[in-house]
């Protein structure tokens, strides 16, 4: 028999569990809902496959609801039953209603067998492929329930303190909190967890209270996010953890000479793992939501990383709404753009055609409501309902009319717009999101640019020429302007301390990014000493959602006017990944999918550096010292490139270049 | 206090009971979808209300879910508390969670009793006022529970026959089966339900399958029509049913000499109530749906006999799709267009503006959706996936690209979309449907009229020149002709026994109400007599979905295909209320909600009538014999109009004027 998977409304699945993870943040212990639109799955489906079978077979057709049948030529059956099929066409139908959860169903048979080529009838819109996941592949396999792994951990310290224990578990950690053998059999209490001692001990600022309950000497609770935890004085238990997490293998590595460099990989993979679940979380202790920026971070390094497409999709999915779009990905303009860059760069990483075209028309019908909410000149400027991020920065007015970073972010999408356009064939959209990024192109360099400033300032209409990093990064990682204005934006604006600097691991990616996109490696290494060296020396184990040198480490842990609303588990630290495998290993595609793809290594500022990248077929292995480089891999496609010299690399044949 | 409702976001109540009641249907004991898209409930909502106090107050809020939680100017509180307010300004935000059933919340306080003045936050649509009903205004309520009443019925007789017990209750009902006191206590076994005794004794072939198990010697059964119960051999049991009904009050009254038109008029009204449920159904056994075209008849009955408004505007909030449209309602385009007129016709009728305003947007993509699918020259024809019904007919072809039927009622609806801008004040759209009705009234008269027929042709483009009556019945209802042309059809087409008869109960309505429009009053009172006679001679307790009077009564209970697929207590059956209401007592609002009203009595085929009929106001009673006419009514506006006489109808005192 062929393998049968689990099928669903395309979307369902991820929809679904977006609803539930978007619905699970509280502060203490007060429900705190997301600010954007949540749409639930579908409660009615219909699928439907046709074969022209050439000899008879059975259908046996499982759903996980009872309101649900499936007609077989016409003829209705129950749930359950098993249908012999005769030669010829063979028109099956499946239908169900569920109400909670979302209808999924389960078809063992040969032609019939639940899986992608399956369709799902919509009633009067485009029917589309259905839904599948490759973790829902047995009958006794519930899609409702995210396939998450458990290992029991254990804190590995323990202290009398405040007529209470403070247990301490490392490591930042997240999962289910275990109370067992507890006397008294009966007790209730509340819990407090930090991720740093500090608020651990601080009920009334900490963000993770836990209302326990003991009943038969035990309680398990929901999974939360701690490193520390305080239990009042409640008599005697055993005390415990299941870690909870999705386990993605790194396929990505990365050793040097530089101990402190190798620290915050590790540091960084740590972090990102933490964060990598139903999709990629912007940090575990209080929003746990999928925000469009982080995890279109997080898709970088992963592509450097865990390598799993799957998570990209289902992030993706997550972060647009149903039809019809009425307010931008989290509300967030920057966000919405960033959906649709994802989209080519998803596509550029993996080639994943199957992915693009099963989400082009909601990227067109994405395209229609940016375009919708456009300013008479073509310029994106904040709406009533809009927020316009960029970053955390007070140093720039986002209220200032059109600003010249969302509109550079907006040129970006449109140009991978006209790239998932031109995959799709789709020659109409093509040339029209071209001629929109080239327009949009001159206007930015017309009205931005600041000839005196050097620099591209932040807004136009205001006349204030306030110079931040942000768009000026932009203009340099997009390739967004002339050669000349490029060096003008190195010195001026990125090598110039009067420029504030960046204070979230957010926007030092772009900025790094963007330096090493044009050759500044120093820059890039120096930063990851400084700053996130600088977290690693306050004793972090995962990297922080903002971080300022210049504070303390308590101080460092206030946020949001609340002295631990800060996350201290936040996926957008872990860039170093991608940096690294980048530009010191070197590696990259230099066409869709890896077919070819170049391994420049750079030594930066080390003395021996190693590690693996993922590409789609294979793995691509880098070693380099000041004597030598060699690689390894085995997938075609690939060419070593030292300054001016090329060398192919043949697969599976090791390369070493005397340098 | 002051008097708190459950609220929820507007449509939410509608759309879940719809989504229950749609996926209620079964065939034997097999789940049988619905053919079209059905929408739930909203899963997270956000309403808000913001008062400037002049003194503080408490307020209290509770909602029907535990992930709720509201601010009071920017303070998180949990469900359930009460928190003071103080004067000024004070902006209150509810914020739920609920994945099953749908959110609601409710208010206790003065100025934030929970209530019709609270508005919906929609994160980037139209943000909107809540919905309530006022039957769901208690805390203890549960707007989940659609708030049905129960009786308890007995059989009127028993009958031993083929090994079980065979009971009858007299008339068709609805409501749960109950078996209390069963000996033996434990059991399992089917029971079958006939609306005729045949289908109750054929169970291959009965709709109504029931699985029985008794459990401690009891057994309640879901919600099912039944005349006839089969229970086959299973012990000693007591037996009775909770009638599960509506107890909407009859407004409407008739009386006449002629006891068959009472016995109809009676049975018509028992046809109605037993289908007004949640929304306007079409029938009780089979389907339980609400259809467009059954909804859309059924409303000028409830006009004249329980005159009940929010039956009108659940049913036709459960009749439109969520946003985006995809589909016609039931995917039937005339369905659509009547969905559109019974918007205009409702106002008319109850002057309830304020259900026109929170649908008017609905209103408006509704004719997007329309208009984007009309060819050419503007006339509508039958796209993929649209159902063009217009009745049960095997006269006229539906495929024969744009019918003549369809444009009429799309040139009413475009007519009552004008009427309702005008209400709206929205003068673009009034001038634009008004233009759209007049382009397409002149369409309609230059490629449907065939001179030589003198009637309106079923199609243009075959040449076939095909007669029905159904569009002709359109032509003369919504007064789509000339004069000349008008009195042609009713003789040509109409009065003319080639023309096929029609059918269905459901077209009788058009064409009585047509032919009384014009004044032909004998030629309804016939019909009653031999139509709806013809089923009470068959022993109907409540009329038909069809009725073929040449056919034996058993061969009646065949439809599709199948013995006892038809359903025997179909809404559409119960039009001689309302065209003895508008026609024999002659009572009509002349301007909305009966503002202005006319009683133009008709004694037709009557020696004495007497009847009452319900305005928005009050009741206007109306009496007639061969001698004279009494009309009392307790509102004002009216006009007695006998021949070419009026008088003035003074509220509250009688008026008689002798003939």
């Amino acid at each position: 028999m062929k393998q049968s998977k689990w099928i669903w409304k395309a979307g369902d699945f991820e929809r679904y569990h977006s609803m539930l993870l978007h619905n699970r943040r509280t502060k203490t212990s007060l429900y705190y809902p997301p600010m954007w639109r949540i749409d639930g799955p579908d409660r009615n489906v219909l699928f439907y496959k046709i074969v022209n079978l050439e000899a008879p077979e059975t259908l046996t057709v499982y759903a996980n609801c009872k309101d649900a049948s499936f007609l077989v030529n016409g003829v209705r059956y129950a749930a359950g039953e098993t249908v012999t099929l005769m030669p010829g066409r063979n028109f099956i139908k499946l239908t169900a209603y569920k109400e909670s959860g979302f209808p999924s169903f389960y078809c063992v048979g040969e032609h019939f067998a639940s899986d992608e080529t399956w369709r799902t009838g919509s009633w009067g819109a485009r029917d589309t492929f259905v839904g599948t996941n490759d973790m829902y592949t047995e009958l006794w396999d519930n899609p409702e329930v995210f396939k998450f792994s458990y290992e029991r951990i254990r804190p590995v310290s323990v202290e009398e303190t405040e007529g209470g224990r403070l247990y301490d578990f490392g490591k930042e950690c997240f999962g289910k909190l275990i109370f067992e053998d507890a006397v008294p059999a009966y007790a209730e209490f509340t819990v407090i967890c930090g991720e740093s001692r500090e608020e651990a001990m601080d009920a009334a600022n900490a963000i993770v209270h836990i209302p326990v309950k003991f009943e038969n000497g035990a309680f398990t609770s929901t999974s939360v996010a701690f490193r520390y935890v305080f239990v009042p004085a409640v008599g005697e238990y055993a005390f415990s953890a299941d870690f909870e997490n999705l386990p993605l293998p790194d396929k990505g590595e990365f050793r040097s000479d530089d101990e402190l460099i190798n620290r915050i990989w590790e540091v960084a993979a740590y972090t990102l793992h933490l964060n990598a679940r139903e999709g990629f979380f912007d940090g575990i202790k209080r929003d746990r939501w999928v925000w469009g920026g982080d995890a279109y971070q997080s898709y970088f390094v992963n592509y450097y990383l865990m390598n799993d497409n799957d998570i990209v999709r289902r992030s993706q999915r997550i972060l647009r709404c149903a039809e019809p779009m009425t307010a931008h990905v989290n509300t967030i303009s920057d966000y919405t753009f960033y959906w649709i860059s994802a989209m080519w760069e998803y596509y550029f990483h993996t080639g994943d055609l199957a992915f693009i075209r099963s989400m082009y028309e909601t990227m067109l019908s994405t395209m229609t409501f940016v375009r919708g909410r456009l300013d008479a000149d073509g310029l994106y400027e904040k709406r009533r309902g809009d927020w316009v991020f960029v970053d955390w920065s007070k140093h720039f007015d986002k209220d200032a009319g059109p600003i010249c970073a969302e509109q550079m972010l907006l040129c970006h999408a449109y140009e991978c717009m006209a790239k998932c356009a031109a995959l799709m064939e789709d020659r109409e959209n093509e040339e029209l999101y071209l001629s929109l990024a080239s327009d949009l192109n001159v206007k930015i360099n017309e009205r931005y640019w600041d000839e005196e400033k050097s620099a591209f300032v932040d807004d136009y209409k205001t006349g204030n020429r306030n110079v931040t990093r942000h768009a000026n990064i932009f203009a340099l990682l997009y390739a967004l302007t002339s050669e000349e204005r490029r060096h003008r934006i190195i010195e001026q604006v990125i090598k110039n301390p009067e420029v504030p600097a960046i204070t979230t691991p957010y926007f030092e990616f772009f900025e790094l990014d963007a330096m090493c996109t044009i050759g500044e490696y120093s820059y890039m290494t120096d930063m990851l000493h400084s700053y996130w060296g600088g977290m690693l020396s306050h004793g972090a184990t995962t990297f922080w959602e903002e971080y300022f040198p210049e504070k303390s480490r308590v101080e460092n842990y206030a946020m949001y006017g609340q002295p631990y609303d800060k996350s201290l588990c936040h996926a957008w630290g872990a860039s170093p990944i991608y940096l690294l495998g980048r530009y010191a290993l070197g590696v990259r595609p230099t066409s869709p999918a890896y077919a070819t793809y170049e391994v420049r290594p750079n030594l930066m500022c080390f003395g021996t550096i190693e590690g693996k990248v993922p590409t789609p077929n294979g793995i691509v292995e880098v070693k380099m010292s000041r004597e030598s480089v060699t690689v390894l891999a085995d997938v075609d496609g690939g060419t070593l490139v030292l300054g001016d010299r090329t060398y192919p690399i043949e697969k599976d044949v090791p390369l070493t270049v005397t340098l």
